[in-house]
């Protein structure tokens, strides 16, 4: 098992962005005690208004997808995803540096 | 004075990004005890083969700054500079989350 690392693009709709990065911080908020996620750091775009990019690193990939197969979790989803016009993914693999 | 985030994408010449991958790293490890250098994440892509892409968190854009005027982080860039095929970033503003 090794980490994985995602940076997520959420594009908000109109006016949206804010209750979106409030759910998203909820979500972080959730995960603190789950020592497998090690990053979830929710940011605002310097140069687009309606982005929001979440940097997650989780120490295996099978930690990801038990959260996402949360209760919690799923109606966060719920509630996110009228406040969302597009997501997009880049999927890294972690190979070390400070923060880890 | 508020954080600033950077996801720094280097696209490495052929067969050069495992170098490229342990110059970023020699430059995180000289960010170890900068207190201000909040992240320096080094990962490779997982679907394209010459990425590298930093995850970088600073506690000001000062640090940044003054991060990149040492001479040691100029003479890595002159080491990493003939390994780099192109570079592009997306600049960021972290609101919160876990691992900060």
């Amino acid at each position: 098992m090794s980490r994985i690392g995602m940076y997520v693009k959420f594009t908000a709709k109109s006016g949206q962005r804010d209750n979106l990065v409030n759910i998203l911080l909820e979500g972080a908020a959730s995960e603190q005690p789950v020592k497998e996620c090690e990053l979830y750091i929710v940011n605002i775009s310097d140069t687009e208004p309606d982005a929001v990019w979440v940097t997650e690193v989780w120490s295996h990939s099978e930690a990801q997808e038990a959260s996402l197969a949360k209760e919690e979790t799923k109606a966060a989803i719920q509630r996110a995803m009228p406040l969302i016009a597009g997501v997009e993914s880049i999927k890294l693999t972690p190979v070390g540096g400070k923060g880890l």
